[in-house]
């Protein structure tokens, strides 16, 4: 019987994570002096050890025992061969995805969750607070809090709160509080509300509300948690790139072509950086995030200094922007409704070494049920983008009768989104483009900001 | 580090069913003469390869190629120890379980909706109609009918149609039909919405009402597909036993307990037969199939003669039974809610080869969310009743000191019953008895009907 899967054992875990900040150049984040933030500075909303890897230099960091052993719950993921898609789309090219839909909250996120949960139980930190777009994030730090023992509050994009109402009673399964955002407990809930109190919210709001309930807890013990733009983040993601590089090997494959969606950078980064590396070193791929035309971060906003909350709490950092004030369309893919995009997948764009491109939310949903009707999994919303790029790659490998390798993340599943999917099927899901006057006003909000330099890594 | 999943590759895949008919002895279906059903009378109903081999009495029966190919999108499933439950329950016993909730529509049920699909199409057939408790059966054959291109028309019991709606998208999304049962389609579910329009409806309609929709196509291309009960279900789920023999064999481990839930009989039947043969042979187990004490059928109904549906559309099969009219009380359990079990697991229980056991509502939930907190997946409402009894054998072996090897099936996620975990959550479930006096009128029924034989297979 021709393979379907590739497996790898729990002793074949890759046993360190990658860091990209060893092989490219990049604009340090400024305060609110315009000076590069010490790393100190961010200690109130951080515990030192994380913050430690977050500017760490290092190109191998290690993953500790305790957080192998929780990952190993539903890691290593499979890599398994799309042949029922291939034969569908009747392509030369060889199609390959990491199934991140494993786990028990159903993606990619718990990969970070469980080391952050673990870092800060270790420097004796008792709460975490954090947003959630799709709700993806949330439930997955729920998940790792309840492993370690710790307790978990999570704001919601409002949006995404009335779209998915298991999604709360999923972090509740696992013991987290879950509010809808913008809330009245915090000032820069409040201050939205008060402006517009029928917002359907933003990851912006969001993590504005997260950086508050955490560094507004007198007792010191609480810390904030980012599921996405930071480099400890991209870091602890690294593991599923890692994984899917030892299963090509050992079927003897290396991709020409690796696409992952993008909305604060997080499952690109996972799947890419340990390629990206390889691209720096000569080889050859083509490498996409795919991110929703609805949402156009990396393909159309600036690369600039920007902060990456919408109540301006956080440090400048620099990257692709659309403002931070900007409140994304109401799309189905909530985890890709961000402003910006993280530093390190925003500097490759900036240096070509990776191209972004966008797919809208009809090609994305059609792709989806392409995906469920052959491969068999129902893929989030999310996944759908880099579905709709997996289409149009192995499509235009066929153009070319070229047997191409194409490698893609299947983020997570879409057993919890399934309310879109009946709009999708009973035609009430639209497109929604972003005129240029929208986004020069949006984009006015980082008019007198310093702005980043133009490094080259290779 | 500890190993936490015992995996096979695809190549290690069991290629032979165990058809359990080898090893024990039964009373056959009877018609509405009274006479043994022959199993051309079945025709209009199942097509004959699978009639072939419902009778068959061969121990061991080949998988197809093609059925395996599509199998092998999730299996073989990994076996887990459940360390964290393990640790949480400070027992001595070693538990392990198969997840199940790996498939696409999240368990066990593809495992036989994935053949039968299978061999309907190689028979010609176009159309498959059913119905569904919970959704699992229901959105594993609309799975199982994408894969090999043929119809699927679903009809839901109305009490799980109301409480999970997404279980209807997802059978959508796979390109299925779905209404609720009883509907206005067919005479069978006429019939009860005119004495009783408010009913939650119950297994046994949903079964009369798809029998009806396949019997009366006059294309003669359609045909009725069962998820439980009868024995070609039962032997295409003992890929889970088979599989966790191999897993097991590989540690050095053999169960001295198994258990798994028992609605029909097909998640208990797929693991535990494997062992059953075992017992036969000698070997020394305690297994258990767990229902939930709403919806007694092992534990407090007779061993009769009964139809297995409302309408009385089925033969008469020896089985334990409340009666064909029982409409058991709404728990969120969908998939237990049925008024009669599996032939074979009644036979067995019968004799004493098997011990049921119950679990209310509460110590389900209570078991699944301790689940859920330790080993991270959340369990699916039937699973939850599985644990009571993991939890229960756990602490037993704790009690006596004994290192037991507890075996179990987690047989799917609950991520699609949710809405169940919040009304556990918020104090609205509680607990069903049903009464002496209930329970005498419910089994009126089948008073006057033949009486099954008592047969030793030992």
């Amino acid at each position: 019987m021709e393979f379907k899967k590739v497996l790898l054992t729990e002793d074949e875990m890759p046993r360190q994570w990658y860091n990209i900040l060893a092989d490219i150049k990049m604009n340090p984040p400024l305060g609110p002096d315009g000076q590069p933030v010490k790393p100190e500075a961010l200690a109130p909303v951080f515990p030192m050890n994380l913050i430690e890897q977050e500017v760490s230099p290092d190109r191998w960091i290690d993953i500790p025992e305790e957080v192998l052993k929780v990952l190993s719950i539903w890691r290593p993921s499979p890599l398994v061969r799309a042949r029922a898609l291939e034969k569908f789309l009747d392509t030369p090219a060889r199609i390959y995805f990491k199934n991140e839909g494993v786990s028990p909250p159903g993606s990619h996120k718990p990969n970070t969750a469980v080391p952050q949960a673990y870092y800060n139980k270790v420097f004796g930190i008792e709460k975490l607070t954090t947003e959630t777009g799709a709700g993806q994030w949330g439930s997955a730090l729920s998940f790792a809090c309840s492993q370690f023992g710790i307790e978990c509050k999570v704001f919601m994009v409002r949006v995404s709160f009335d779209q998915k109402p298991y999604r709360k009673s999923m972090m509740e399964a696992w013991g987290g509080k879950c509010v809808a955002s913008p809330s009245r407990e915090t000032n820069a809930g409040r201050n939205v509300l008060e402006n517009d109190p029928d917002t359907p919210g933003s990851l912006g709001i969001a993590i504005s509300e997260a950086i508050e309930a955490a560094v507004s807890d007198e007792s010191g013990k609480t810390r904030y948690s980012l599921g996405s733009v930071l480099n400890h983040v991209m870091l602890h993601q690294t593991i599923i790139g890692l994984e899917a590089k030892k299963q090509l090997e050992k079927i003897g494959e290396y991709p020409d072509v690796v696409i992952a969606c993008a909305g604060g950078g997080s499952n690109f980064a996972g799947l890419a950086f340990p390629f990206v590396h390889d691209k720096i070193n000569g080889k050859n791929i083509d490498i996409y995030p795919y991110e929703p035309t609805a949402c156009p971060t990396l393909t159309k906003a600036p690369f600039v200094y920007d902060h990456g909350d919408t109540a301006r709490y956080t440090p400048l950092l620099p990257m692709h922007s659309l403002g931070h004030a900007f409140v994304p369309p109401p799309i189905h893919a909530g985890g890709l409704r961000y402003h910006g995009m993280s530093p390190t997948v925003s500097q490759l764009v900036n240096e070509g070494i990776i191209e972004a491109k966008s797919a809208t939310q009809l090609d994305a949903y059609k792709a989806g049920v392409i995906f469920a009707r052959t491969e068999g999994f129902i893929p989030a919303p999310e996944t759908n983008h880099a579905l709709a790029g997996v289409i149009d790659a192995a499509k235009k490998a066929k153009e070319e009768a070229k047997e191409k390798v194409i490698l893609f993340n299947w983020s997570g599943h879409g057993l919890i989104d399934l309310t879109a999917y009946d709009k999708y099927f009973s035609g009430e899901l639209h497109n929604f483009v972003l005129t240029d006057a929208e986004m020069s006003e949006s984009e006015k909000v980082f008019e007198n900001f310093p702005k980043p330099q133009t490094l080259k890594s290779r």
